[in-house]
């Protein structure tokens, strides 16, 4: 039911975690574990922890970024306790867990959720991957839980949510590797035209991602964005002023 | 707001948990952790674990049974994976959460969040404590959780449900200790009428439990059931002749 969900831990330092978080995942049912960076999933700790599900240990796929980790999945959600200037759109479990069930089972790629580590959760390079932002509520005296407890929590919300009827989503989601390539000529495009700033833009960016990540993009959607902006690039690097010539001669511009 | 609710770890087994079930307390906003056995809150790995809920290691108390733990309860909820005879009756965490938040807040006793030991859960003696039981829907190839993960779970259910407006419970629980004299008063006098097989007591008199403990019992439920079995005791041990006797001189019984 949840197996089409990806769990990703981006540079797990416990390996004991590890082996939790893959417990958890067994026992909601899901198996697809990803570990960004060198955690140990062989380890005795991380074994001991896995109990009965040291199957998804060994089965467990490592990357060197999370960008790789993600690339071909749907719809990426990652995880916060923390709130911020780029975290302020995380939205409650809750409120998510329907939507990102029906994302997962309407769609043939799969859901990433993507848990940052132990120290610091995910930076904010890390949220650029992520389309949706999440936080499990917590008393504030100690908001930051465990990673194998968010996992926990995470995937038994999830859980409950497949028993609901649920609709299938509607659109069929582009990759994320495909959306990543977008929003690099959106950069390099808007850079051009002045409407980024080149020392700075992330900001903006991060932004757009969130406004266009909402309510999630398909293959024909990334194509149509990316001819806008191949235009856009091209209007920057000298198109300006063919047309500005077309525009004086009174030539059709299109 | 989960000020009231204490958390029971019966016999826990690896001092990595209890530490870890300390930090998902503290994450909830829970401060009262019981442990029946010798479960080590000081070691290495428990304090590692509970990272910044030391503090609740250190406060913890210990017991040497169950029903010590719990005997200044209002309410004792058991948490079991499995089911059988004696846990059919268990439902699910989301449906009892509210109820149990509003126990909590309708009471000055505590409830009792009761976690058997990792190995094989609660047994049937210690479901004997537990008025309510919850279980935590899983996928059904690997049902049991780590009893931290189980806590964490409980604890988020409960935590959400503090967020809702929730009406305090309308009673005021009696003590699980004077509800369990009630239950040793009701098994010698059942058993003296012929009711409960002496052999064998204690099937039936679980069902009494849950039947009596669903809707939970004040101080005077309790001793007007306790009157009730007196008088059935006092029936059973040669009362029967003093009635006879009363009634075959035509004189009022009471």
């Amino acid at each position: 039911m949840l197996e089409n969900i990806r769990i990703v831990l981006v540079k797990p330092r416990g390996s004991g975690n590890i082996g939790s978080v893959a417990r958890a995942m067994k026992n909601m049912g899901l198996r697809d574990l990803a570990i960004v960076g060198s955690g140990r999933t062989k380890s005795f700790l991380a074994k001991a922890m896995a109990v009965h599900a040291r199957d998804l240990l060994n089965r467990a796929r490592r990357f060197d970024t999370l960008g790789e980790a993600v690339a071909d999945c749907g719809l990426v959600v990652g995880t916060t306790c923390r709130g911020g200037l780029y975290r302020s759109h995380s939205r409650s479990l809750r409120s998510i867990a329907s939507k990102t069930v029906a994302a997962a089972r309407g769609n043939s790629r799969s859901v990433a959720l993507v848990f940052g580590p132990e120290n610091h959760g995910l930076s904010n390079q890390d949220l650029k991957h992520c389309q949706w932002l999440v936080t499990i509520p917590t008393h504030p005296d100690y908001t930051s839980l465990n990673v194998a407890q968010a996992v926990m929590v995470c995937l038994y919300e999830l859980f409950l949510a497949t028993q609901k009827k649920i609709p299938r989503e509607k659109i069929e989601r582009a990759s994320a590797e495909s959306v990543d390539r977008l929003f690099e000529k959106m950069k390099r495009s808007l850079i051009k035209i002045g409407f980024l700033d080149s020392q700075n833009p992330d900001h903006i960016l991060l932004a757009l991602r969130r406004i266009l990540g909402r309510g999630g993009l398909e293959d024909k959607d990334v194509r149509i964005l990316t001819g806008l902006f191949q235009q856009v690039e091209w209007y920057g690097t000298g198109g300006c002023k063919v047309i500005e010539e077309k525009r004086n001669k009174g030539l059709k511009i299109r």
